[in-house]
C-alpha cells in the first residue's frame, strides 16, 4: 500500500491526513487556519511525526486560492494575490518539499474536488467534469482529458457573469470584484445579506431558491455550451439544501431548449448534474488524488 | 514529404485541397454544398484524381455541425441534428473511409481552426487555446493539453447567455433555439436584422460595434473564468471590423476589474485576444491539422 499526505488547504481551516485511497485514511488532523508560518509548521509538524510510522510517497495539496500553478514561474506552488490577509504570495509547496524531502501535489481546491469526483465519484468513467462548490466562495474545478485544467492561472468559474432580473432579486451583489457575478449572487453570506439568516436557516420551501437556482442552471448552460463537460458535481454548504437539483435540472433544461441534443442531458438530467458522490469528503479526497497524480 | 487530404464542410461550400502544411498547398476545388449525395460525392471524386497524384495518407474533415464524435456511438462521424436540410444525420467519415481507403479526422469547424491556430499559429507555445467564430453564426473551438476538446458533444459556445442592456439594443435575438444568446446577439445576419444592412456596411465609427462589443468581451470573460485559456483568437466575417479588437480588450479589463491578475491579461491583453494568425485559412488548415492528428 502507497501512503500519502494529504493537505486540503482552506481559508478557514487546515486539514492533514495521511492515507492511501478514499477508503483508507490512517490519520487526521485539523486545525484553524492563522498565519501561514505558524499554519504550515503545524502542516509540517504534523508529516514529520507520521513520517515515523508510515513511509510516505508524496504529498499532495488542494488549496484556496489564487494559487500559482505555472511551473516555469518563480512563484511556482505560491499562494498568490489572495484576499486573505498575511497570506499573499505565501510559498507552499517549496517549504513542505524542503521540510519533508517529499514530492508535493498542488492544486487549487476545486480543481483537487474535481479530479477526486473524476478518479472516485465516477462509475461511469466520464473523461471531463466540472466541480462546482457553492460555499463561503463559489468556484469550479475542471478535469479534462483526465487532467486539472490550469491554463493562464487556473479556473475561477464563480466569476462569470450571470443575468439578473432586479425585479424579482434586487440585491447588488457580494463580490467585492464584480459585485452580482456568480459568485456575488450565490455563495452562501450573499444569501445571508439578502435576508439577515444564515443560508442554512432560510426555509427549504422559500420562494429565493427558486432564483438561486436559476443563476446556478446558467452556470451550468455556460458550462455545457462552452466545454459540454460529460458531468457537472455541485457541491459546498448552500447545495446542502438537496430541493435545489431538480430546480436546476428543470431550468437547465430551459435555458437550452433543445439545443444540445445528448441523452445525458434530455432524458437524465438528474445523473448529469448531481451532488458529489464522495459527499464533503471530495476536498480531502482530492488532496490524495493530487499526490497520487505525480506518480501517474 | 506527406501529404494529406483536407475537407472544409461548411454549410455553404465546401473547400477540399490537398496539402502538406499551410505552407504547401497542391491543389483545391470549391462547390456549393447542395444535397449531401452530391456534394460528398464530389468530394470522393477530387481525392480519387489527387491519389492517382499524390499518396494521401489521411483525410481531415473540419466540418458545420452539430456532429457526432463519440466513438462508442453507431453515429461517430456522422452530422447529426443540424437545421441544414437534408444534412440531418449523414454519415461522412464512414463514407470517406470506405471511399478512399483512407483513416479520416474528423471534428467541428472551430474545433479544427482551433488546433490550426495552436499548431501554426501560435509562437508563443501556449497549451490552449479558445477559438471564436463571429461569421454566419457563432461558435468556439476549444484546444486544451493539445487536443480539441469534445466533452459530451463538443462545445456550442455560440449559445451561451450574456447581458443584453435592453435600454441601449432593444434586439431580440436571432437565435431560434434562445433568441438573444451570444449568437443571437453578434452573428452577421443579426445586426442585418437590426440595421438593414448587411454588417460589412455598417460605417465602422457606427455605435453599435461598440454594443457589440460588449458582448463579446463578456464571452471572452466567461472563458478566462471557466477554463482559463493561454489565448483567445476571434476569427470571422464579423471580427473583419478591427476597431473591434480594442474595443473588446477594454471591456474584458474592465469586466474582470483586475481579478484575474496575469500579465498577459493585465499589460498584454492585446496579445491575448488576437485575430487568427492564419488569417481566414484558419478553417482549410484545421482540416489538414485533424488529418495530421491521426498520426500524433
Ligand atoms: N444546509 C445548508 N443550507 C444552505 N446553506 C448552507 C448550509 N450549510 C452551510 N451553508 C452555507 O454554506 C457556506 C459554507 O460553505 P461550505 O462549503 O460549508 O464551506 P467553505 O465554502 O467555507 O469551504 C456558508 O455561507 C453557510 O451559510
Ligand atoms: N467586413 C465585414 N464586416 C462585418 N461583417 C462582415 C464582414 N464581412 C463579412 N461579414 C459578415 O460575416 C458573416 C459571414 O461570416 P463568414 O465568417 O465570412 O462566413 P461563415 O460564418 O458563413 O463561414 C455575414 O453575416 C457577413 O455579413
Ligand atoms: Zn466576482
Ligand atoms: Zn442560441
Amino acid at each position: 500500500m502507497e501512503y500519502y499526505g494529504a493537505i486540503e488547504a482552506g481559508g478557514t481551516k487546515f486539514v492533514c491526513s495521511v492515507a492511501a485511497d478514499p477508503d483508507h485514511y490512517f490519520s487526521e488532523i485539523r486545525f484553524p487556519t492563522t498565519t501561514p508560518q505558524e499554519t504550515l509548521a503545524k502542516a509540517v509538524l504534523f508529516f514529520k511525526e507520521q513520517q515515523q510510522k508510515y513511509n510516505l510517497s508524496a504529498i499532495g495539496v488542494s488549496c484556496f486560492g489564487p494559487i500559482d500553478l505555472d511551473k516555469r514561474s518563480p512563484t511556482y506552488g505560491y499562494i498568490t494575490t489572495t484576499p486573505k490577509a498575511g497570506w499573499e504570495f505565501t510559498e507552499v509547496t517549496g517549504l513542505l518539499e524542503r521540510e519533508l524531502g517529499l514530492p508535493v501535489g498542488f492544486d487549487t481546491d476545486v480543481n483537487g474536488a474535481a479530479l477526486a469526483e473524476y478518479k472516485w465519484g465516477n462509475p461511469t468513467k466520464v473523461d471531463s467534469l466540472v466541480y462546482y462548490t457553492i460555499g463561503t466562495g463559489v468556484g469550479a474545478g475542471v478535469v479534462i482529458h483526465g487532467q486539472p485544467v490550469h491554463g493562464l492561472v487556473h479556473p475561477e468559474g464563480g466569476h462569470i457573469l450571470v443575468r439578473q432580473d432586479k425585479e424579482i432579486d434586487p440585491y447588488s451583489g457580494f463580490c467585492s470584484y464584480h459585485g452580482n457575478c456568480l459568485e456575488g449572487l450565490c455563495c452562501g453570506p450573499s444569501i445571508k445579506e439578502r435576508f439577515g439568516v444564515p443560508a442554512q436557516d432560510l426555509p427549504s420551501d422559500h420562494p429565493f431558491w427558486e432564483i438561486l437556482a436559476g443563476y446556478i442552471a446558467q452556470a451550468c448552460v455556460t458550462q455545457i455550451c462552452q466545454i459540454s463537460p460529460e458531468k457537472i458535481v455541485l457541491g459546498g454548504g448552500v447545495m446542502e439544501q438537496k430541493q435545489l437539483f431538480p430546480m436546476i435540472h428543470k431550468k437547465v433544461l430551459l435555458m437550452l431548449n433543445n439545443y444540445v441534443k445528448h441523452p445525458m442531458i434530455l432524458e437524465h438530467i438528474d445523473q448529469y448534474i448531481t451532488p458529489p458522490v464522495l459527499g464533503n469528503r471530495s476536498g480531502a479526497c482530492g488532496a490524495i488524488a493530487l499526490a497520487q497524480l505525480l506518480q501517474a
